[in-house]
Formats: structure tokens, C-alpha cells, sequence
């Protein structure tokens, strides 16, 4: 049996064999940076999107506006940067959070994580759906469903459990960063050639929706386009929650992977968008607001902005745009994927401090796991079904909690650094150091300090910025839902620590130990499986034996006690009456009665149960006994034994094999990639 | 607690206080007839309907059929008089025939009851509403609205369980006998002084469907006629269910009961057939064929015969004509309600010869009682609605069950008739008795042995005609699911047989008695629950006594060891590692370990559970110890113990009230009514 499961899933990887399964930078950045440079792939369109708005004469604000966005991800970089050597154990937001800013802040972030993580499968699946699309515009009407069998195929996958291999993230990964690089440079060259490449959408003209707009009025489209740009920073943390997984130095190495993944990402993305200007690309959120546009703008889709650049800059049926088109659709698809892996892992952290049921803690549970991934495929499935799958309106519901997370994170960031200090100059003042070498560490940290209270405050004001320009575009359902979510793992904390302290055991408090034992078999006929009961009952030697038996239907009653006396069983059977025809009360009556007699006593009742091997068959058997059970444990020092009779039919059931866990990858709990 | 639920709940009336509850005849006729009365209701107006196919001249006809109907049911009752006094068990059709024909008829017979039972619910409710319609022709729009609304009402009250009086049934029976009976002399008397009633529809012309008909068609038309009749003895068999109910002599009771309640429907029915051909009342089943109808015949609906016949007869808007379209709805409804109490009887009856899951069998217990209700209440409201909540159309499906069952009841009975004088015989020949006596015997057996094949004769010749009439009219459905109804009982027994036959111990088998008892502890934390399992399991005094913690998380699992040692605990706590996080596995496999070293010996496994009130609560308790349990129970040799720990909020619990289940009277299991 074992055997044969080891020869079908191979030798699993142990957990104690961790050290030769940690990943090296090349392959850590495409495992945690697919989200964050998946972003690229819509970022600059949902600036030119909010842009447009206003016509075309604002377009040239998109410059000012990704400016503003690189500063931020290069702000938001550095200051992660400082969380991966500050906490190496890869807690990530939450737990830097939870330890600097107490539990409520941190129960917040936790909240805003879940959202983001909903989001991530929405709108990254979403946007790979939109690429696909461009490339095949025949699929349009399609789109809803295509949307849903993506995150169905993801929620297979994942429920399935198949390992993640780093090799299976990196090739996409890197395949879509050099497209989009190699189509940066090729186009940038073009351009000071004098043959800068030309959008199809280049002559449109665009019916603008807001004219005449007052200063403040285009001062607050600039910030809404900023806010929508900030998708870009989307999942930037995550390198941050998977230090454990990295080769040693470990801290060093995450760093490092973490401003190569930024040095990407900004390329990336100042790229695409000085394409986007150049090429005079137009996107609209409404596509009848595009003068110009060929096919009907109430049934036909626009092509996404990477997809119209790189059809500009290859040509829009060359090999380089579909390739491009397949590596988007991939690393994006691989980005959504990314979440199944967060969502179970965070809940077991939660789970572990108890915010949680605490079945989800123990990883290794394919059920608990289950039901996270099924919980947040149903959601993430729902709000692409319920907005079409329009990336545009799903991202307004996107940027809140990862900003109300960065922004939390950073500041408790600023709490941990002064902490250090503080504990630095108690130690100095004890036993003198060498005086350079500590104020060395003590300019990095302050410089630490600096950058994470510079990065809380930036990205602080962003998300007033983005609640402010959002919030009727769907970010209030946001901020309605992380309040309820916290008050959620609010309610089941309460509730657990109501438990401990009830269980926990004073000091002085001595439980008066129990007398004698009283063995109580219930029979329901004699078999097999009774007289097991029966023997297992008495190997265990109790102070006293009874068989009980619930007369239900006197002949059948009648033939059990013939048997009994036949069989000549040692144990006295007591016939229990039961004047409604119902099992349980009288048997829960009679075990009271008993310990009324002997209130010391500890009362073991023992119960035959048919062990049967398929479902339908369980709902043929043990039903009154399930429901017997169930009661006796509200009677106070009863025991409740099951002894198992194992039929033929049950030996067909085998073990559960071993189930790999999404975010394996990320916890190193994997094979070598 | 208890003193409380009395308080609330009364004294309830147990079963072994029988003998004060038993009906009497008075009490035992409405309660046992509702259904076959009330079906006076519909019987007159489904043959018009079918005659009025061919055109008005063909009404004359509705004599001959009704004459026919009338026929048939004195021999129904007449065989079933038989019935009673052979079967004062009050088995019904079902023992009968499993007694007398073997298993696979009595399945067939209980597969026809089944439908008959869905359908008694399905044509009554239809039928009352399209009175209450006619009472109030307003509510049409809303006709399958309130068909759905009575199913629920009448499940809820089951799934209550109140407990049924026989009051409550007598009031609305004996009304609405008294009220068509009335009804009938008051209209055969103004007939008889030639003022005869005249029908609102008396001056309608009508549409034929079927025109210049062949004398075989006209024959089939007459046959069809009759089959829908026929409906006028569903129920008649009700009484032969319940003789142990009656007061003694059960079976004479019950035998004159039968005839009382035979005598009013024969004199119903015709009475309603004579006024429906006297007031020349004229119904279609297609509206639009009626000419003259005022309103709109695709929306508005037809007043039911009996509403019609009530109207000519007391007037249209007379105290009269509301009191009878009221009496008709409640004896409808309360002939539906029959249903609710045969169909959990009749699974416990089928359940007891293993025909159906066991839990069934156990008649005080809810939750089988429930699945029944909900089952019938599910398919007779799907019913309902998918035929828009027509009497007629639902008749089609009516019929064949209760001939079915009629047929093979009395064919039954010859079998027991010609076994009592061949044993009679026997009897004879060894002992000479008084000649006179045993020969009035004989004879009487001999009468009742012809009554009952002649019974079973014309009722076959019913089912083949019904069958033939009706079989493209819906029929079909039944004769498609009586057999399926049947494999899957058999499929049921087949399952048990195997399990029986597996349990049994043959004489001289003798198992090898257990070893010694290795007790194993099961410990997530060092708390009261822990320290009661481990007291619970010393009071057993094991031969061998280890507690055994799954590492999932090193840190928790340093902590435990700590607390146990300062605790003291006389019991060495053995700590399994778990390389996947997972805990089911790592103990069965430890389990097995052990087993494997000692195989004689018997392990009992103990597991400390909490035990909470709220059901939201166990969501977060146990979860990981239930999937534990459920693999254990597949390791020989294991027994699995549950040591409770009564948390507070356990204690909201209260027991389960006692529940009155639908059935009761008919079973005398209730107070005097």
C-alpha cells in the first residue's frame, strides 16, 4: 500500500530536508515577482484611460503622472527593502505590523491582504483575458466566460495540489520581461531613427466626457489617474513574505532579488509608457468616446495598450506581437496563481494567533486548504462575473488594501527601528563597544528609519488620494469590507481566548480523580461487531459491565435476548424501554440514572460501529448511533468509545496520499526548482 | 430542565398508556375517510370532462360511468372489509401482499403506495385551491402561488410534529358531508317539485374536440371516463392501515367504520353526479371550448362541478354555496395531510424488513421522519408546479398506483383464504370439532375468498384499462417509476443481506479474546480537557499508557513539553514528528506502529474534546480530532474514545422536546381525541 503510493508520488520532500531545497535569486525573482511585473501590463493603461476622459489635449499629463508613479515604486522598494533584513523570518506586512502596531492595526493589514489577494486573481485573470483577446479579437463575446474557466482551471490546479516548480514560474516570467524590454529598446531606437512607431489607434480622435474642466478639476484627474497608475506597485511586498526560501545569506539575497525586481519593474514600465506617448496609443474607458474606431464600440473590444504598442513596434501579425500577447496572458495568469499561494498562507499565520479557525494552521490540511482556495476562487469568480470581467472596473476595488497594508507596514517599520535604537543605546550604556562600529549600525538604522517614515507618509498620502478619487468608483466596497473582516477574526479571537482561559488549569486546582470505572456496551443486535464491543469492553476490566439494548420493537427485542442467553455472553443485558420508539433519549436517561447512583464514577460507553467503505453505504448505517453520540457528550463524566467493526468493503478505502500545498515554493518546502 | 419541558410541552401520552387513547367508530371515520370523501369532490367532474371530449350529446353517458364508478366502490369496500377482519395488525396492502404474493409484489405494492401517497398530496391540495378559486375567482393569477403555499404549510406543521386531534379532523369531515348531503336533497327534492337547479354553464354550448366518433372510439372515450372515475376510491383502502387504532373489537370497528364510510361516498358521489346531470353543469378541459363562457377562457378559470352544482343549488352568493366551498377546500387539505402520516409509516414498515436505510425504522425519530416529509413535500410541489397545479392533468398520474396496489391486495387475500381452509382443513381432519360451527366458518372464508377474487378481478380489469387510457395522458411517469422505486429498494435489502451475513457468527467460530489494552493519549495543549482524558484513561488502569502530541509547530510543541513536565503528569508524552504539517496521518501511522509490535493487543485511543453549544462554535473546535476519528476507525484492533469537556456554553443546550410524529392517531399513539 505505502509502497505503492511512494512508486506513484515519488519520494515527497520532508520538511527536515529543507536545506537543499532553497531557491537562488535567479529563480526566487520570477516565483515572487510575477505579480508585481505582471502590473506592468495594465498600469499605463489605466492612466491613459483616466486621462482621455478629459480629451486628448490631457494626454501629455500621463508623463507627470508615471514619473510619479516610478518615484513611488522606487520609494515603496527601498523601504521593503528595510523589512526583508529586519525581519528574515518572512513574516511580511502582517506580522511586522501586528509586533510594531499591536493586534488591531495588524488584524486591518491582514483584512486589506485578503482583499488584495481577491483582487490579484480578479484583475490579473481579467487583464489576461483583455490580451488574450487582443490577439484574437474573435473571442469578445466570450469574455465573461473565458474569465471564469481561467480561475476554474487556476482552483483545479491548486485544489489538486500539484508542486509548484520554480522552472514552470521562470520561463514565462522572463520570457514576457525580455519581450517587453527587447520592444522598449527596439521602439526607443526606432524613435531616434526618426521612425517612431505609430499606434493604430494614433488618428483616433476621442469625445471627451469632462470639458472645460476648472484647475482643481484637472488637478483631481491627475490624481485619479496617478491613483489608477499605482496598480503598477501591486504585490511588490512579496518577496518580503518569502525570505525563508532564499539561499544564505538569506536577508542579502532577498534584498537584492527585491531591487533587481524594482530596477525591472520601473524599466518596464517607463518604458511601455513612453511608448504608449510616443506611438500616440489611445485606450477609453468607454469605447464610444473613440472617434475613429472601426466595428461597433457597444460590442467590439479595444485592443490593450501593450498589445497596440507591440503591434506598432513589431507589427500586428508578426510572430514577436503574438509572442509577446502569449507571454502577457501567461505571466499574468501565473500572477492570479500567485494568490492561491498567499491566501492559504496568511490564514494559517492567522489561524496560528487564533484570528482564524484553527484548523486552517496545521498547512498540511487538505481541507482547510480547500477551503480557502474555494472561498476565494467563489469571490474572485463573482466579482469578475458581476463586472463583466472589465479590468478597469475591478482595479478601482484593487489599490486600497494594498496601500492601506504598505502604508501600515512602513510605519510600524518606523516603531521597529526606534525600538532598536533604544535597546542599542541601553546595551552601550551597560558594556562600552567599540564606539565605531556601533554608531555605524546605528546611521543605518536611522537611515532606515528615514526611508520606511518617508515611504509610510508617501504612500500614506496615495491612499487618501486613492480612497478620495476611488471611492464612488467602487473602492467603498473595499473599505466596507476590511472593517467586517476584522471584526470577523475579531469575534473568533474573543471566542478562542474564552475557551483557554476556561481550560486552562490554576495552579492550585486539583480535579478530584475519578472512581470506579462503569462499562456500559450498547447492542443492537448480536453479531460480529457487538460481541467485539463486548470483548474490547471487558479486556479493559471495568469495575462493572452492563449491556444495554433500546426496545424499540418488542419481537425484535425478543430474538436479541434469545441470542444473548444463546450465545451465552458473560455480560447481563438490560433491556432499556422506549415508549416514543426513539433511541437516543432513553439510552442519554438511562446513562444519568447511572451516574446519579454514583456520581464518582466514570462511565464508558462503548458503541459497535460498522466500518463501510463507500459513502451511499454510511448513510445505510451508524445514523442513530452518530446522533447517540453527539448527545452523550453534553453528559458530564461520560466517555464515548467507538469499536469499530471493519467490513469487507472498507478495505477498498485507501490513505489519503501525501498533498502538496500551493506556496510551497515560497515556504521552501519543495524540491529543488 | 426537565420539570421545565413538561411545563412547556404537558404530559406527554406514552405508548404503554395506550389502551385509554384508542378511537372510536365516531372519531375513527373522519379521521381514516377524509381522503376518500373528499375525492367526491373531483371524481364527478373528471368524467364529464372527458365525455364532454366528444361534445354535449355524449354527457348522457356520465350515468352509465358514474353507475360504474358506484359498483366498483362497493367492492372495493367490500374487499377491503375482508381485509380488515383478516389483518386486525392493520398492515395494510403492503403486508398483505408481501405475506401472501412474496417480497417483489409487496415492493411493487410499496412502490405504488409511494407515488399514490406523492399524488394524494399533489391532487388534493390542486383540487382544494381550484375551489378556493372558485369561491373566489380573483385568485387565479395566483393559482400555483397558493398550490405551493398549502404544500408548505402542511410540511411545516409535519416537520413541527404537532400532535394531530382527532377533533380537529372531525369538524371539517363531518361539515362537508353534511353539506353535500344536504346539498343533494335539497336539490333532488326541488327537482322531485320540479324546480330542478339550473347550472351557471346549463346554456353553454360546447366545442368538441373529437367529432364523429366511431363506436370503439366512443367506447375507449366511455373507458377513459370511467378510469378517471375511478378517482373517487383513492384512499378507500386508509381504514385497513389502522385497525390496531380502533376501540375493541378492533376489527369489527374498523369492518363497520369501512362500510360507514362506504355507504356516504357511494351516496356523495351519485348524489353529486345526479345534480352535476340534473343542473346540466357543463366543464371542459380546454376552456376555450366552452361556448358562451363569459370572460376570457385563456386566463379566467372554470368553476369546479361541486362549486357549480352548490351555487345552482344554494345560489351564487348564499352563506350556503361559501360554508361548502370551504368545507371542500379544508377536507381537501386535510385528505393531503393523510399523506404526511402513511409515507413516514410506510418507510418505517419498509425500513424494519431492511428495505429502506435502518434509521427509518425507529418512528420517534426526527430527523428520518423529516427526510420523509421534506422527500414528499419536494416531488409533490414539483409536481404541482410543473403542471401548473391542474387537477386534471395530475389525476392522469393518480390512478395507476392505487389499482396497483388494489389488484395485488386482493389477489393477496385469495392466497390467505385459500391457506386458512387448507390449515382449517388440517386442523379438521386431526381433531374433530363441532361440524356446524367449522362449516359456518368455512363458508364464511369461502364467501370472503370469492368477494376478494372477484375484487381483485374487476380492480385488474381497472388497472389494465386505467392503464391503457391514461398511459400517454402522464400515466407513464408512474409505470416508469414504480420499478425504479423497487431496484432501488432492492438494491437497499441487497446491501444489508451482505452486511447481515457478513456480521453473523457461525457456532463454532470463536474470536481470539484481546490481548492486553495499550491506551494512547491524544494532546494538542497541557489544559483541563487534556488532563481529564489522561485521568479518564489511568481510571481505565491500561496495561500500557502513553500520550502522544503531533509536532506541527516546534515552537507550540516546546511549549506543551514544558507545561506537561512542570505539570507532573505520570504519563510520558511521546512527540511525532509531522514533516508535512498534517496530523491524521502521522498518529494512524503511529497507531499502526504500535499495533504492528503487539499485534493481540487492543489500543484504545483517547481524544480530549470540547464541547460548545452554538453550532458556529464546533466550526472551531474537534474539526481535525473528527477526521482523526474517522481514519482510525479503519485500523483493526483500534477503539476510539471521545473524553468530553463540558465548556459553559454547552450548557444552553437543552434536550430535544419530545416530538409528537405525524401518524400518531392513526397508530393510537396519542391522547384521547
Amino acid at each position: 500500500m505505502d509502497v505503492a503510493k511512494r512508486l506513484v508520488l515519488g519520494q515527497p520532500f520532508r520538511s527536515d530536508r529543507l536545506g537543499e531545497t532553497l531557491l537562488s535569486k535567479r529563480i526566487a525573482l520570477p516565483i515572487f515577482a510575477s505579480d508585481p511585473l505582471s502590473s506592468v501590463a495594465y498600469a499605463t493603461q489605466e492612466i491613459l484611460l483616466i486621462l482621455t476622459l478629459a480629451g486628448v489635449a490631457y494626454l501629455e499629463l500621463a508623463w507627470w503622472v508615471a514619473a510619479g508613479v516610478v518615484v513611488l515604486l522606487a520609494v515603496v522598494v527601498l523601504s521593503y527593502r528595510q523589512v526583508v533584513q529586519a525581519y528574515p523570518s518572512g513574516g511580511g506586512s502582517y506580522e511586522v505590523v501586528a509586533e510594531n502596531l499591536g493586534p488591531t492595526a495588524g488584524l486591518v493589514v491582514a483584512a486589506a491582504l485578503m482583499v488584495d489577494y481577491i483582487m490579484t486573481v480578479a484583475v490579473s485573470v481579467a487583464s489576461g483575458v483583455d490580451n488574450i483577446i487582443s490577439a484574437a479579437p474573435g473571442l469578445n463575446p466570450h469574455r465573461v466566460a473565458i474569465n471564469l474557466g481561467v480561475v476554474l482551471f487556476l482552483t483545479a490546479m491548486n485544489l489538486r495540489g500539484v508542486r509548484e516548480s520554480g522552472r514552470l514560474f521562470a520561463i514565462p516570467t522572463y520570457a514576457f520581461v525580455a519581450g517587453v524590454l527587447v520592444m522598449t529598446v527596439l521602439g526607443l531606437g526606432r524613435t531616434a531613427f526618426g521612425h517612431a512607431p505609430v499606434a493604430e489607434s494614433a488618428h483616433y480622435q476621442i469625445r471627451p466626457e469632462q470639458i472645460g474642466l476648472s484647475t482643481a478639476a484637472v488637478a483631481f484627474l491627475l490624481l485619479r489617474a496617478f491613483s489608477s497608475g499605482c496598480t503598477a506597485l501591486t504585490g511588490a511586498e512579496a518577496i518580503s513574505n518569502g525570505v525563508p526560501a532564499f539561499r544564505k545569506p538569506k536577508a542579502l539575497n532577498a534584498a537584492r532579488t527585491m531591487t533587481a525586481m524594482g530596477v525591472l519593474a520601473i524599466a518596464m514600465f517607463a518604458g511601455v509608457t513612453a511608448l504608449a506617448m510616443i506611438s500616440h496609443t489611445k485606450v477609453t474607458e468607454n469605447t464610444c468616446d473613440l472617434i475613429g474606431f472601426p466595428g461597433d464600440c457597444a460590442t467590439d473590444a479595444q485592443k490593450t495598450v501593450i498589445a497596440q504598442i507591440s503591434a506598432a513596434v513589431f507589427g500586428g501579425h508578426s510572430v514577436a506581437f503574438y509572442y509577446l500577447m502569449v507571454t502577457t496572458a501567461l505571466i499574468l495568469i501565473l500572477a492570479a496563481n500567485t494568490a492561491y499561494n498567499g491566501f492559504p498562507l496568511l490564514n494559517s499565520i492567522l489561524a496560528q494567533r487564533r484570528y482564524m479557525p484553527r484548523q486552517l494552521h496545521t498547512r498540511g490540511d487538505r481541507l482547510a486548504l480547500s477551503n480557502g482556495i474555494i472561498m476565494l476562487a467563489l469571490v474572485a469568480a463573482g466579482l469578475l462575473y458581476a463586472f463583466h470581467g472589465s479590468t478597469t472596473r475591478l482595479i478601482q476595488l484593487y489599490i486600497v488594501g494594498v496601500f492601506t497594508s504598505f502604508t501600515l507596514c512602513q510605519a510600524g517599520m518606523v516603531r521597529h527601528w526606534n525600538r532598536e535604537l533604544r535597546s542599542r543605546r541601553a546595551e552601550e550604556s551597560r558594556a562600552l563597544r567599540a564606539e565605531g562600529n556601533s554608531a555605524a549600525e546605528r546611521s543605518r538604522i536611522r537611515r532606515a528609519r528615514i526611508i520606511n517614515a518617508f515611504g509610510s507618509c508617501f504612500t500614506g498620502v496615495v491612499l487618501v488620494v486613492v480612497m478620495i478619487t476611488k471611492f464612488t468608483h467602487g473602492a467603498y466596497l473595499v473599505v466596507f469590507a476590511i472593517p467586517v473582516l476584522v471584526l470577523i477574526m475579531y469575534g473568533i479571537h474573543r471566542h478562542y481566548s474564552r475557551v483557554r482561559d476556561e481550560l486552562a488549569i490554576a495552579p492550585d486546582d486539583e480535579e478530584t480523580l475519578p472512581g470506579r470505572v462503569h462499562a456500559v456496551v450498547l447492542v443492537s443486535g448480536w453479531h460480529k461487531a457487538t460481541r467485539r464491543a463486548v470483548q474490547f469492553a471487558r479486556a479493559t476490566r471495568p469495575d462493572a459491565l452492563t449491556a444495554i439494548t433500546v426496545n424499540v420493537d418488542d419481537s425484535d427485542t425478543r430474538a436479541l435476548t434469545r441470542d444473548w442467553e444463546r450465545a451465552g455472553v458473560q455480560v447481563p443485558l438490560k433491556v432499556v424501554e422506549s415508549p416514543y420508539r426513539e433511541i437516543t433519549k432513553p439510552v442519554v436517561d438511562y446513562i444519568k440514572r447511572v451516574r446519579q447512583a454514583r456520581p464518582r464514577d466514570v462511565i464508558a460507553v462503548y458503541i459497535p460501529e460498522y466500518v463501510v467503505g463507500r459513502g451511499w453505504e454510511n448513510l445505510l448505517h451508524n445514523q442513530s448511533s452518530l446522533r447517540l453520540k453527539a448527545r452523550l457528550l453534553f453528559v458530564p463524566g461520560v466517555m464515548v468509545t467507538s469499536v469499530p467493526y471493519q467490513l469487507h468493503s472498507s478495505h477498498s478505502r485507501t490513505d489519503d496520499p501525501v498533498q502538496h500545498t500551493p506556496g510551497e515554493v515560497r515556504r521552501g518546502i519543495t524540491g529543488p526548482a
